[in-house]
């Protein structure tokens, strides 16, 4: 009883807040709702702050359609699964007595965690009274397992105390994963409703590790980084610098503790971040310790950790990222592979690698202003993460292959032979999809002590302010990325002088810019934020107009599986061809596209075809015969090349496979010039 | 003092026998002498009777030289490493208690046993006493420890009394597998020496299993296949029935045993052998799942079996094969992959899959007389599994890939980051390919009713006779493969009408073949047997001139990585392009091939090169700039082909690498024609 009423009374302070209608989002002492998805508007080597989450309004349009889907089929759906499986249980068992075996793997205190991340990043935009109750009572389940040390870990509460927080059980054990996921959670509630429960409850099991861990105590490694960023971010939440050289000294690696070579190589941590020369081992905890070590740098500015993660980022974009953004080659592992080891039909791109590939790029873009970071960034989202997810919100891609000749192996993480499947024993993928729609929003902008930053481009509204207080709106509309027309309308509270970072993406070419005063903006260099300093007036206009032809893309020779193919890029946008699109009788294993010719493309709006997309149709060749018909290995007639037929090759957005029957699919496709 | 009077006595009936000068190698009641590497002389679906290895001398030449390193230097070092990593002590310490621990894998036992077994067909072909002595003295080692009930391996004895033959324990503990090994080793012991001493051991192991486990008894499992092998070549040898019903019982999967569909996959057993429709799964063990279930074809003539024998050999070769002949695309399971997935630098091609696909292929040959399994068997074993042993015959490659850039993950077995390495925990390889090599001469002639089949080429002798009895000798004089003249001299104790099978390879082109008599012979198809019928008399000749020019060869478009590149191939030998050949500061990775054009090939053979090979060269080109310093991602431009400049590519056999420097290889290059 007396929990309902706390619950109601801080749900009445929530709705207050939302409907109190900021005037440009300031004049406000309730910090913990301007904190953005991190926080960093203290952090000495940031060279952007975000923008919160809630100051963003996402429109109708391509995002909007997806965080509705998010927010009202996947999140629901997804917890039933959740506490049908039992991982809600795990805590029952213990706080109540509940007469249930533990269920699921060693980490599954983080699926709700993670989706409470999720519901927590989603009520910043508004209120959700139905999950914020659930949230809340999880959290109450939640927080009566935690033991007065501070201590909480269902696999390790009841039967497996003995072995907790040992360097054996950090390795393997996640319990450092665990309080990783709780701290991010946490913070994301307290950003979105004040309430601090879930936070202190996360503080006390960091105070408890803290307290008896580092480097005069016991020793502590990161078996499944991410500790590192719940770590500074409670550092920037609460001021208290013990988080900071805890994760300064987690990210060090404790010497203490030895390990094989191949687990330190596959954990990404137990020797200094700063020590790793290339991009190597799991692919998730390869990311989320380098968005740690990111946020690391923010704070401390040690230029050796950006020597490092610089060298690492280039390693990664270079050799080492699927053209959809995916990361991790190898299913051995998770892993990256070597550099140019790419395989399409085995990659395994899991779909949380390339979240953490967002978070990543997020941080280096804070760190540095830098275009290329948020190329990378949106490349991720459009296609490899946003791909991880149906378009009915219901099914989820663990790994996101680039090519498919349709059947999928039964043995692939618990998916009875299909691509996407609405559970997994190892649920990471879903929450963690859903916690980055959620945080969407605080994804589009940031400010620099000249100016506001202008990252994605959706439509939406901004309601914020520049550094110096002077509030901002910002309108976009926009039909991106379906078109390339852009207009922002930018509306300081008073006319002021700052500088709108336009970003003009490192896929375009010969963008059109023009402002309510200037017909024509010289400067719009792909992958470069155009500076436009002026003073701006409310109701200032900026056009913008990215040319939305498609493209043919060729890999590095390198690429062993993609030479001499090509694949359609159109807008940040990467295609596919999909079986059920393409002629009868011609199979997407033989298909070949004709050289690129101006005016040979053909796109097409489909508003009823798979939620709506544009299509685009090239013209190809079918082989004949078809490739099933010929041998394995045969001698070359170097006279002779392959022969086939006409035809129109219909291309849909990676991220809408798999949204129909089981079928053939492939990004990259045999580039019939030279044959 | 009692064993070593034994096994002088042997010794003594050994060599009598190897001295007694057989007459055409009749008239010997020595039975156990002439049963070939698996003796088919009674079995009634077998075309063709295997000849004994002692029956054909290899002489100097290509497999000469490859046999004497592997008995003068592999089979002693490996001996040394066996037991300097205590794989003999393990039954050591339990027939003489040494104060050891148990030392490796479960599955160590069959590393001494496949030595004695190569050991054994090496002493088929001539007395090795230094060999022998310590094949004699590890057999009393090993027969020490076994139980009055039969059950011999050494790591369910002692402690493990408890799991052992229980269904979980057959599934992953190899005790099934460890008998099969040790049929095959004490078979081939006995057939070498006439000892049964071994032989009467495997059989009380054998029998033990007989009377305790089977349909209406306790279920039996093959966890990892060879035992199938193994049973049906004690049937061969004992003539008693119950070792082939063992063996049909196995092969069919007991119901009984319920397994996760996984480990089904996995290990190639458990359903009915007969139910499986393609290959898959650990490809070992497919392997010999499938010679296994030849063996067992070949005594009961079940076409059930026989159809699913073509059915996977058919997915096999289309679809799952290198062109080396190695077998298994995947790291993951050490498995076949998907079809057309044949990975370059990530293959697995395990040295022991290839030597289970010619134990498959000769039994499948054996059933058919079809030269299309010769063909395969040639391949792999001029290939595949020639590479595995180094030059030197101290260094062993575990997997076998296409591709690499000279460096190699340190994760790999055991491998401390190099490709060959003089020791693996995991032991298989080396022995395996010892015990093939010594069988080798077995491999080269069957007989038929009607008369000889010639498979393989190499300068040796046979001494055998014909089925009726009548006295055949036979020599080859040739330098195949370097070059493609053989001259085949056939007496026949008395002039004799019979038919000579002579096979044309299936990569050969315009054949000439002459006799004697004959100038010139039509027939000469490639992939097929010659018959030539005639009255033979002593000394008649048959010449065969293959056309060695090298020839590019591509592969299946499914074949991604493949895609518009060719491999090299002269004769048998598939070539590649390793780094140390190559003119200097042109990377194995930027050269390309011209196309095809007559007289641009050049070989030359290097007798000081790599033990001696015809290298060939080629006119190719090296692109410029090196794709090292190109973008991973970048838009086509369609008037925009690669360029290089033109410099001349030198062509090792593939067996031959890596047998200098660690550093690139390849053997699909990219064919330049078209671009």
């Amino acid at each position: 009883m007396k929990r309902g009423a706390r619950g109601l009374v801080s749900l009445g302070i929530l709705l207050a807040g939302l409907s109190a209608g900021y005037v440009y989002g300031q004049a406000n002492d309730q910090a913990w709702r301007d904190q953005g998805i991190v926080n960093l508007n203290k952090s000495p080597y940031a060279k952007l702050h975000s923008v919160p989450v809630h100051a963003v309004t996402i429109g109708d349009g391509f995002w909007g359609q997806r965080r509705k889907t998010a927010v009202e089929k996947s999140i629901p759906s997804i917890w039933q699964l959740i506490e049908a499986h039992g991982y809600v249980d795990n805590f029952r068992r213990l706080s109540k007595g509940k007469n249930v075996p533990r269920k699921g793997p060693v980490f599954t205190d983080t699926d709700p965690y993670k989706w409470i991340e999720a519901v927590a990043m989603f009520l910043q935009s508004g209120d959700r009274p139905e999950l914020r109750m659930i949230a809340e009572q999880t959290i109450d389940e939640i927080v009566a397992v935690q033991e007065p040390s501070g201590y909480l870990d269902t696999y390790f509460q009841g039967d497996r105390v003995k072995d907790r927080l040992l360097p054996a059980t950090l390795d393997y054990g996640h319990e450092d994963y665990s309080l990783g996921h709780m701290l991010q959670s946490a913070i994301a509630y307290y950003r979105a409703t004040g309430d601090r429960k879930f936070l202190d409850a996360a503080t006390r099991f960091a105070d408890y590790i803290a307290r008896d861990f580092g480097p005069d105590k016991k020793p502590f490694l990161a078996g499944h980084p991410v500790i590192e960023m719940g770590l500074v971010e409670l550092y920037r939440t609460t001021g208290d610098q013990r988080y900071l050289d805890l994760a300064g000294y987690i990210l060090n690696g404790d010497p203490r503790i030895e390990r094989p070579p191949y687990r330190v190589m596959y954990t990404f941590s137990g020797i200094p971040f700063t020590e790793r020369t290339h991009m190597q081992g799991h692919a998730v905890r390869a990311m989320y310790a380098c968005s740690g070590a990111t946020d690391y740098y923010l704070e401390t500015g040690d230029p050796k950790y950006w020597r490092t993660l610089e060298n690492l980022w280039q390693d990664t974009v270079n050799t080492k990222m699927y053209i959809t953004g995916g990361l991790g080659a190898r299913w051995e592992g998770e892993a990256f592979g070597d550099a140019y080891e790419l395989p399409n039909a085995r990659s395994y791109a899991e779909t949380c690698a390339a979240i953490g590939g967002v978070m990543w790029n997020w941080r280096m873009l804070a760190a540095t202003g830098d275009a290329r970071f948020t190329d990378v960034l949106e490349r991720m989202l459009y296609n490899a993460v946003n791909a991880g997810m149906s378009l009915d919100g219901k099914l989820y891609c663990y790994v996101n292959p680039l090519e498919t000749s349709g059947k999928v192996d039964p043995d692939r993480h618990g998916s009875g032979g299909t691509i996407r499947n609405p559970w997994y024993d190892v649920l990471c993928c879903p929450p963690n999809i859903e916690r980055t729609l959620g945080a969407l929003p605080g994804y589009m902008y940031s400010t620099s002590p000249d100016g506001l930053y202008v990252h994605l481009y959706d439509n939406s509204r901004l309601d914020w302010h520049l550094q110096d207080g002077t509030g901002l709106k910002v309108e976009q509309k926009t039909g991106y990325p379906w078109d390339g027309n852009v207009e922002i309308t930018v509306s300081p509270a008073t006319e002021k002088e700052f500088t709108l970072y336009v970003r003009i993406p490192g896929w375009t070419k010969g963008t059109k810019v023009r402002t309510t005063t200037q017909a024509s903006l010289e400067g719009g260099k792909p992958g470069s934020y155009l500076a436009i300093r002026r003073s701006w007036k409310p109701g200032d206009k900026v056009q913008l107009e990215f040319d939305m032809t498609a493209r043919l893309i060729a890999s590095n020779p390198k690429v062993q599986e993609n030479a001499r193919k090509v694949a359609l890029q159109r807008g940040p946008l990467i295609y596919c061809l999909e079986q059920p699109d393409q002629p009868e009788n011609v199979s997407v294993a033989d298909m070949a596209i004709s050289p690129d010719q101006k005016g040979r493309f053909r796109t097409e709006h489909r508003a009823d075809l798979l939620g709506g997309i544009t299509v685009v149709h090239y013209q190809g060749l079918a082989y004949e015969p078809a490739s099933a018909q010929e041998p394995l290995y045969g001698a070359v007639q170097p006279e002779t090349k392959r022969s086939g037929r006409e035809v129109e090759l219909t291309f849909i957005p990676y991220y809408a496979w798999a949204n129909r029957q089981a079928s053939a699919m492939r990004v990259w496709i045999p580039y019939a010039q030279g044959e």
